[in-house]
C-alpha cells in the first residue's frame, strides 16, 4: 500500500478503509512509516475529520497495536471508568472500591497525566508504600482474587497511542475529536472492560469547556465504544467549579477516604453513585437507576466501600493505616489563607484558576519530566452559592515551595466571584446530560 | 518562537507573519525544526491556503535560504524564463540564444526535472561535451562577457526548496498553489533576473491540465514576482498536443537548431517570439509587442540567434559542429513507424500519451536515480488538423531499448484521434491568455 496515496485520500476528505488504517497503525508501531508522513496524515485528519466508522476502526487498530486484556484474562465481566479530566476530580479513588463493594470487578489501568494535579496513579502514590507498577500477572491475579486492582499502563499496551500522542503534541493536532476519541477508547478497549462509563467534564476547568463540544465528545465516545461491542454510558458533568473541596494529590486521597466513609462532599458522593449506577445497570445488578444509586449510597454509608479501599491499599503495598489516621499522608509545611474582598454570595468559582494555582504550588506537572509534590494544593472552604463574610476565609493553600505562593494566592482569591448584593445563587447542575449506548 | 503555535495558527486558517515564516524556513534549512513539524505545517498550508502576502514572504524567505545572485553580480538587468513543463517543450533551448541575440542578458539556472523527457540541462547535455556544472565564477564570467550562460542549480542555492520539495513529495502536499508558486519563484528570485516570463502550460500534457488551474497559477506567479520587485509576465499556452514535432532530448536539440535557423515548426517559433517579446518590453528594447515579436522573428531568420547558440555551445565545452551536422548528436538504433487506423483528419493528439510513450522509450526519468537515453523519443509527423491516409504514417519512434516498444507504439497510435468523417479541425489556439504585472 502506498502511504502517500493514503494521505492524499484523507487530504481530499475521503473515508479511509480498514486496510489503510491498519497499514498506518502497523507502520507507526513498527516505525516503517516515518513520522513526517504520520504528522501530515494527522493534520489532514484534524482538518478533514473522520466518520464514526473510521474512528471505530482506528480505535480498534490502536487497541490491537500492543498487548491487551481479554474478558477471559480478567475472569469475566469487568467495568471501567474514564474521566476527561478536571480540577479536584477525586471520583476514581472513590468509585473503584465502591463498585467492588457492590460486587463488580474492576481492573483499572491509569496514567500519569499532565494537568493541574497528577493523575489517579499519582494521587494513590501519596499513600506511603502504594505501588502501581504491577506486572501483568500480579494485576490479573489481584483482579481475579479481589475484584479490584489499579495499575500503571505498561509500555507494551497501546504503543500506537503513545507514539501518535507524542507526535500530535508537537504538531498542533491534539484537538481533533476522532483522534481524542480513538486515544481514549483504544486504551479502554485494550484494558478488556465490557462495561464503560465516561465522565465528560464541561465548564471552565474541563479539557473542553464548551457544553456543545463536551456533548459531541460524549456522543462519539459512546458510539465508538458501542460499535466495538462495549456497553457504554457517558455523563456530562459540571466542571465550572472544582468537584468536592480538595485540589491536590494527598488532599484528594483524604477527601476520598471521607467520602468512602459516607462523610464526603455531597457533589462528589453523588457523582460517584451516578457514574457507578450506569455500570450496575450494565452488569444486571440493578433493575433501575434509582435502585442502583441507592445501593451504592448504602455502600458508602455502611463502610463496605471503605473496606474495599483498605483492601486495595494493602494488596498494593500501601499503608492502610492512613484510612484511620490521615496524618500519615504527606502534609505541607504551611497553610495560607485566601480571603474574601467583601461580604456576599459566591456567584462563581473558576475551576481553571483554582487548578492553575494548585499547579503553581507544585501539585501538577507542566512537562512529563516534572515531579509532583503530593502534599500541596488548595482546600476550598466555600463554593458557589455559599455566603461569605468581608475578609472571611475562602480557601486554604497547602504550601511547601513558596516561590509562586503570592501568585497562587491571588489566583485563588480572584477565582471567587463574590456578589456584594448577596443575591441567592443556585450551585450549577452537577449532571448536565446523560448519553447511553450499547452494542 | 513556538513552532507548535505557528502550526496551530495556520491550521486555524490564520495568516502567518514574516517572523513566523522566517522561523520556519531558517529552522528547515538549519534542521532545527524536525520534518514531522514541517510536514504537518505543509498539510495545513495545503488545506488552508496562503494569502498573496504570505506566499510572497515565503518565496522571499526561501530565496534567501542559500546563496543568491544579485543584479550587480550579473552585471545589470537580466531576464529569465520559466515553463511549468509540458511535452516536447523545446522553448528554452531556442529562447535563450534568441534573447541574447536581441541584446538581452540571460543567466539561466535550470534543473534535471522528473518528466516525460529530461529538463533543459539534460537536453543540452545530449550535445557532445556540453557542460552545465559551472562554478559560480565561471557562470558569472560567461554572463558578463557573453550575455548568455546556462548552468545547473548548485546545491547551495535555495536549499529550503530542495528540502521542502522532498518532504512534499512524500506527504501528498505537492499540489498546493502557494507552495508551487513559492517553489518556482524562489528559484527565479535567487537567480537574480529582474524581468521574468512564465510559460504556463494548459491541456492534457500540462502539470495542471485545467485552464482555470493554469490561470490561477499564472496570476499567482505574476503577482508574487511583482510583489518581490520583478517585472513579470505569464503566457498561458496550449499543451493539449505536444509543442513542435519532437519529443526527446537530442531530437529536441535538433529541432531547436532548425528553429534558430528560421526553419522550425510554426508553433514553436511563434511561442519563442511571443515569450521573448514580453522581456524585450520589460528591458525597454521594444516599444510595442508587435515590434518586439517582429524583431525576434528577424533574429531567427538572419542567423544571429543561431550564432548565439553556437557561442553558448562552444563556451560551455560543447561541440558546435552539431549545428551544421545534426548526425553528431546521439542517434537511436532503430526507427519504428506509428500508423493511422484509417484515413481522416487528426481531431486531437493527446500530449500526455505521447509524453508517456517517450518516457517508456527511455527519454525521461521515473525516479531521480534513473538515467536518460538522449537519443530516443517520438517524432510527430502529423498534428491536429492534418489529413492522414489509411495506414498512413503518423509518427516515428526513435528506439534503442525495445523492452517497452510495443506498448509505446500503441500509446502513440492511440494518442491520435483521427476523424474518419474528415471534418476540418482548427489546431488549438497556441496562446490562450496573457497576464502581466510589474512592481
Amino acid at each position: 500500500m502506498n502511504t502517500v496515496d493514503l494521505i492524499a485520500r484523507k487530504r481530499d476528505g475521503n473515508e479511509l478503509t480498514r486496510e489503510e488504517i491498519d497499514h498506518w497503525i502497523t507502520g507507526t508501531v513498527e516505525r516503517t512509516i516515518p513520522e513526517y508522513q504520520s504528522s501530515a496524515l494527522l493534520m489532514a485528519i484534524r482538518l478533514r475529520g473522520m466518520t464514526g466508522n473510521e474512528t471505530a476502526i482506528l480505535t480498534d487498530a490502536m487497541a490491537r497495536s500492543g498487548s491487551m486484556f481479554t474478558p477471559e484474562d480478567l475472569g469475566g465481566f469487568t467495568v471501567d471508568k474514564h474521566s476527561t479530566g478536571g480540577v479536584g476530580d477525586t471520583t476514581t479513588l472513590v468509585l473503584i472500591p465502591l463498585l467492588a463493594a457492590a460486587g463488580l470487578t474492576v481492573g483499572k489501568l491509569s496514567g500519569r497525566a499532565l494537568g493541574h494535579t497528577g493523575g489517579t496513579i499519582d494521587k494513590l502514590e501519596s499513600i506511603p508504600g502504594f505501588r502501581t507498577d504491577l506486572s501483568r500477572e500480579q494485576f490479573l491475579d489481584l483482579v481475579r482474587r479481589t475484584r479490584l486492582a489499579l495499575a500503571d499502563h505498561t509500555e507494551d499496551m497501546v504503543p500506537a497511542d503513545r507514539i501518535l500522542y507524542e507526535l500530535r503534541d508537537v504538531t498542533a493536532t491534539v484537538d481533533s475529536l476522532p483522534l481524542i476519541v480513538a486515544s481514549i477508547m483504544s486504551k479502554k478497549i485494550a484494558g478488556g472492560a465490557q462495561g464503560i462509563v465516561i465522565d465528560v467534564k464541561t465548564g471552565t476547568g474541563a479539557f473542553l469547556p464548551e457544553l456543545e463540544d463536551s456533548r459531541r465528545l460524549a456522543k462519539s465516545l459512546v458510539a465508538i465504544g458501542a460499535k466495538l461491542g462495549r456497553k457504554m454510558a457517558a455523563l456530562i458533568t459540571d466542571m465550572s467549579q472544582p468537584l468536592g473541596r480538595m485540589v491536590g494529590n494527598a488532599l484528594e486521597v483524604a477527601e476520598a477516604i471521607d467520602t468512602l466513609r459516607g462523610e464526603g462532599p455531597a457533589d462528589l458522593s453523588r457523582l460517584c453513585c451516578e457514574l457507578g449506577a450506569e455500570l450496575l445497570l450494565f452488569s444486571g445488578d440493578a433493575a433501575t437507576r434509582a435502585q442502583a444509586v441507592d445501593r451504592l449510597a448504602r455502600h458508602l454509608d455502611d463502610g463496605s466501600a471503605l473496606g474495599k479501599f483498605a483492601e486495595l491499599v494493602s494488596h498494593q503495598g500501601g499503608n492502610a493505616a492512613v484510612i484511620d489516621d490521615p496524618s500519615l499522608l504527606p502534609r505541607a509545611a504551611r497553610r495560607v489563607e485566601a480571603r474574601a474582598p467583601h461580604a456576599g454570595i459566591v456567584r462563581s468559582l473558576n475551576a481553571l484558576a483554582v487548578g492553575r494555582a494548585a499547579n503553581l504550588l507544585g501539585a501538577g506537572r507542566f512537562t512529563k519530566e516534572d515531579s509532583i509534590d503530593p502534599a500541596v494544593g488548595v482546600e476550598l472552604v466555600h463554593k458557589v452559592g455559599d455566603r461569605v463574610e468581608d475578609d472571611g476565609l475562602l480557601a486554604v493553600l497547602h504550601v511547601n515551595d513558596e516561590a509562586h505562593l503570592d501568585k497562587a494566592c491571588r489566583m485563588v482569591e480572584s477565582a471567587y466571584d463574590v456578589d456584594p448584593q448577596a443575591n441567592p445563587v443556585a450551585p450549577p447542575e452537577l449532571i448536565v446530560d446523560r448519553i447511553v449506548g450499547a452494542s
